[in-house]
């Protein structure tokens, strides 16, 4: 037996690259994500793997529902974290919400918007769009007049679109929404924890964030959490959702949200990033939801300050529709921002990042998210900032 | 603009749960998974994170590919690791592979062709089913017959079903499925690296396996490839797949498969489980792929020949059908499973887990993965086994 497998394996050999040791350098993460971690929420990360459906798993997940809705500001039973990405948890609201041929309105501003309408398009919905310029944000009133013209079941904003810095303000949108009996679903992905968010209050059915922005714990997991609203939709569908992993009944059956006696086994959780999700998410309790608002907005306006003083202009220029966690800055005429970033970079391990979508080319990004929301980085991206732009000018002359 | 905060954000508190330390137990995985991971893994996960597209990430991304090319037995370009569990792997493999009304033959021998039967009929496929016994394996000639009768665009078959215990012989099926103009799925989430598997030699079309099975890395990756015949339906089907988040062309960019010389942003991949599946691939890549089956079938020899000693017997009879990653075995008559399964767990922190889905009530199952196939693991486990079996049949006097 031994020969046979011989016979056969020789035909591919181990690769001499995995030979290597592992050497991983240290940034200082300051695009609009992912960010980096505490110490805490690093040592966390080393404890051995425990069952997915041990008790010491299953209480770390009761803390992080309970963590989870106190940063949604929400007594949603239906909160929970997907083993996805931000991505997934975009594409889990959509799926589990709409059903194919129903209608869905979404606000685009930028890259978000758009990904999902493709989402949405996939799984057979009918796709409606608001289209905003990338730096004023959809009001009450012209949200209104899309709801009359379109009766979608469900609209979809977003609160930080980070591929233009600009803050969707939401406080009325849900009572709107539910006038024309939708279901408003909303992304936090870039703003959660940074930025103040009230699902209960401002009536949201649907959002969902991601592990490695504010809440700053590792890639890999999004937060996310429906309303009394949107689970009975959950119930109602006539189809089941096109995914069998992001199915939020059966998800809800796992983390135990809807009174049942026994966790149902859905898919096996990670237990390396629940560790730091929880210890992410004792850091944020432990400092307090508005201290971390506040921590976040004074960064981002001694950032301001500071680019003001250099002369760079802020992309978005109403300041109620600026971000405190993603700053966009627009691109000084006949400046590459390529080597802007690749300076940063190097000389300080600082990340700044280009435009995305269509925004590239024309604006650089600042992430300030979770630790990085300090004086000491604001002042040590200034830093790295002003030596690029001197940088670019010389190597012109 | 605060005072506005501190009225909306008391409404809920920050959860008094989190003010705990975290405290984990260590525990001998030896279920069907989970399994520890060793500790050049475990260090691993502390490394600070690095952004989804920085030069050393990608630089992982090549050499997990590498790496999963060589415990595949491939040179399927279109091969990466799925930000998900296994259970996405599956979902993947399906939603890529199938389109709306199109024939599946799925071979159902336990529970993991029944759940790929549920993804497959919420993609709107038609499913057509061999259902087996549990404990033998469904034969050339069988599968010939049904894809007669049916005419599926695809197979999907399971070569370690991990609720029975049960190996599915490969060899020849790639062939045969081939013969009748359809593709081949295999699922190894419980043997890949744990049983010889070549992904090439045997004609297999896609395959998917999980990060925290024998190669020892956390859960939440699922490595997935597709080979040139799969890729070609792929870039040929008439309508999107239903997922963004799993779709493989769009995947295939990020993991710059198709020769494209720039990765276009898909996801942000968890940095934390890169660095972990890399070194779990570098340490099997220093161990061989052929010492790790001659390992596991030794352990799991091993382990059968202790349970023979104890008369306890195999649920799966027939030997070219057992398992080396997992064993399972006849619940003893008047033997109650929880009890068996706490005392190990209590005593010895060893796990043993119960019957799943169809098995539940009649077998144990003992998982023997990665770093835990060895003697003295196996050891440990018959001397939790012995001790909870004296156990219960002293609490019956």
């Amino acid at each position: 037996m031994q020969c046979e497998w011989n016979q056969l394996a020789v035909r591919k050999y181990p690769p001499k690259i995995l030979q290597t040791k592992l050497q991983l350098p240290i940034k200082t993460l300051t695009s609009p994500g992912p960010t980096n971690c505490s110490k805490r929420v690093l040592q966390s990360l080393q404890n051995q793997i425990i069952g997915h459906l041990h008790p010491e798993i299953c209480q770390l997940m009761d803390e992080i529902k309970e963590g989870l809705q106190y940063v949604f500001q929400t007594n949603n039973r239906l909160t929970l974290a997907l083993s996805a990405s931000g991505h997934g948890g975009m594409e889990a609201c959509l799926t589990n919400l709409l059903e194919p041929g129903e209608t869905v309105l979404i606000v685009k501003h930028g890259i978000w918007g758009k990904r999902a309408a493709d989402m949405a398009t996939r799984i057979g919905a009918n796709v409606k769009l608001i289209e905003k310029e990338h730096t004023t944000a959809v009001t009450l009133k012209q949200l209104e007049t899309a709801l009359q013209a379109y009766n979608p079941v469900a609209v979809f904003m977003v609160q930080a679109e980070s591929s233009t810095g600009l803050k969707q303000p939401l406080e009325g949108f849900g009572d709107l929404v539910h006038r024309y009996n939708a279901l408003l679903i909303v992304d936090t992905v870039a703003s959660l924890c940074g930025e103040p968010f009230f699902m209960d209050s401002w009536g949201i059915d649907a959002v969902y964030s991601g592990s490695q922005k504010v809440l700053g714990a590792p890639p890999g997991l999004a937060p996310i959490s429906f309303s009394p609203r949107a689970e009975k939709k959950l119930f109602q569908r006539k189809t089941k959702p096109m995914s069998y992993y992001l199915d939020m009944t059966l998800l809800g059956n796992y983390w135990k949200c809807f009174g049942n006696e026994n966790r149902l086994y859905h898919h096996t959780i990670s237990a390396t990033l629940i560790y730091g999700l929880r210890e992410a998410l004792a850091e944020i309790a432990d400092e307090g939801l508005q201290a971390s608002w506040i921590r976040h907005a004074g960064a981002a306006a001694r950032l301001r300050k500071g680019l003001e003083l250099r002369r760079l202009r802020s992309y978005v220029k109403i300041p109620q529709y600026q971000l405190s966690t993603v700053i966009s800055i627009e691109l000084p005429p006949g400046v590459d921002d390529r080597i802007i970033v690749q300076r940063c970079m190097q000389k300080y391990k600082v990340e700044i990042s280009r435009g995305l979508g269509p925004t590239e080319g024309k604006i650089l990004r600042i992430g300030l998210l979770g630790i990085n929301a300090t004086p000491n980085k604001v002042d040590l991206i200034l830093r790295a900032l002003d030596d690029a732009l001197r940088y670019v000018s010389l190597s012109k002359l």
